[in-house]
């Protein structure tokens, strides 16, 4: 049992683990900080949190888990003040989309001060929603959460951090944090910038064809829909990786379009044959 | 009321028209043609044809609406014996997923006996699956069919096409052959050549990421799965429109990596807030 969990941006994320925390009643109290007391009123008013604040020191005073649920450059800015401001013995996590940046502050923050430690998150859960009136106490349920601890960890405080999630739900998967953030440019980022920039294609090749679009065209290209605030900042965020991957994406491409304006049918079905089983693994 | 229905290729498409012809009761004979008699039966004991052989002057004979339904390669070879063997007045048509090829052999036949006429169809239906055992009388409804007529061909024989394919429950729509075959690699094989590089991409970039894939990855690479064998041949009649198709997405792509690389937020932002807009109009 946690005794007091403090969520510092209540959010989208920081909302859903408040209430799922409140509805698995895995902590005895549950504190909300956040900068607009305004905005932090509902999250109290409806029994989620015991007590709300605007005041960062003062919201972590005595609580054993910090989880900083804000945007990633907002977490990375606060770590220093909450490293400063957590009770001895004190776990903090966050919910970040990339973990580098986090992590890097994390391990040089914990050379100074070793009784606070640092475990990165990354539920792989949201929508393109945000705020406190979209969350929801079944949010990670079924979810992946990928954690990014490093050697500095304690297996103790990587364990309780995994605990966390899997009360509220989430299946639970280990990643170096580099490996993470090549992973989501992989699996996340880049099909993001693909679909752009297939939509944006059709559109300056032959867009009466967009006329004739079927199921086919609008799977591929549903998440070019996605918010564009939201994803300005995961670009920007996680830019190294993302031209990395693009950088493979365009030599795989290279490679498929070498065969198809060659004609080698045999190549081209051996390729095809290749993907399409890596393909169905993921059902 | 056409008199006589004769359809060459009696596998999924041709199977399909075959079935709603006979369901709408929109021909008063139907003709099968294939190259095997053991796999034409199926259609003659089910009531489908009145009259199946792999003669193709036989078949052809006295028939005022013919529907070539094999691959595309195989409908160029055998369209000039369909023009030998056709009846004067006789309306050819076709179901294949390129038109420029098929349309230009058609045109020089033409200009030799013009009491003959084809107007390219390209219904957008069908499956990964092939063979008249997966045909059904309503593969076509709410399906869409691009018709690619040319000045040579006479208003009422476009019309004549048109109305067979909206007999059968289609939406027509018209374009140049051209124009059709540049739409077809943008909405349909440009994204398929962009799935299949994206999963090998991810392969060779963080195979790992697979585990961690989620609705938008799937979503994206769905037809990845598709039949590399159709495919190979999809690609290879289309290679030059692909080509291109390609080489303007490659464009779009770099673009968009610039502004990535670049960090460049407000341009980012207003790149990805057009393209949604672009992608929201196709629901």
């Amino acid at each position: 049992m946690i005794e007091r969990l403090a969520i510092v941006g209540v959010g989208l994320l920081g909302g859903s683990l408040a209430k799922a925390a409140r509805a698995q009643a895995i902590a005895r109290e549950i504190v909300g900080i956040g900068r607009d007391t305004g905005r932090l009123r509902p999250a109290l008013t409806d029994g989620t949190c015991d007590r709300v604040t605007t005041d960062l020191a003062d919201g972590l005073r005595g609580a054993d888990r910090i989880v900083l649920g804000a945007t990633v450059l907002a977490n990375e800015t606060l770590l220093p003040e909450v490293w400063r401001s957590a009770a001895p013995g004190a776990l903090v996590t966050d919910v970040g989309s990339t973990k580098r940046g986090i992590v890097a502050v994390a391990e040089r923050l914990a050379a100074d001060r070793r009784d606070v430690q640092f475990v990165g998150s990354h539920p792989m859960a949201g929508s393109e929603k945000a705020g406190y009136a979209v969350s929801r106490p079944d949010l990670f349920q079924g979810a992946t959460v990928v954690l990014t601890p490093t050697e500095s960890n304690a297996p103790a405080a990587v364990k309780s951090v995994g605990e966390l999630w899997t009360a509220v739900g989430a299946r639970v998967v280990t990643f170096e944090p580099d490996a993470h953030d090549r992973a989501v440019a992989a699996i996340s980022h880049l099909p993001h910038v693909v679909a752009w920039a297939l939509v944006d294609a059709v559109g300056r090749f032959e867009p009466e064809a967009f006329g004739v679009a079927a199921r086919g065209f609008k799977d591929t290209t549903r998440i070019a829909a996605a918010d564009p605030d939201v994803w300005r900042e995961i670009l920007l965020g996680n830019r190294d990786a993302i031209v990395d991957s693009v950088a493979v994406f365009r030599a795989a491409l290279d490679d498929l379009e070498r065969l198809v304006a060659q004609g080698d049918g045999t190549a081209l079905t051996a390729l095809l044959t290749r993907i399409k089983t890596t393909r169905e693994k993921l059902s």
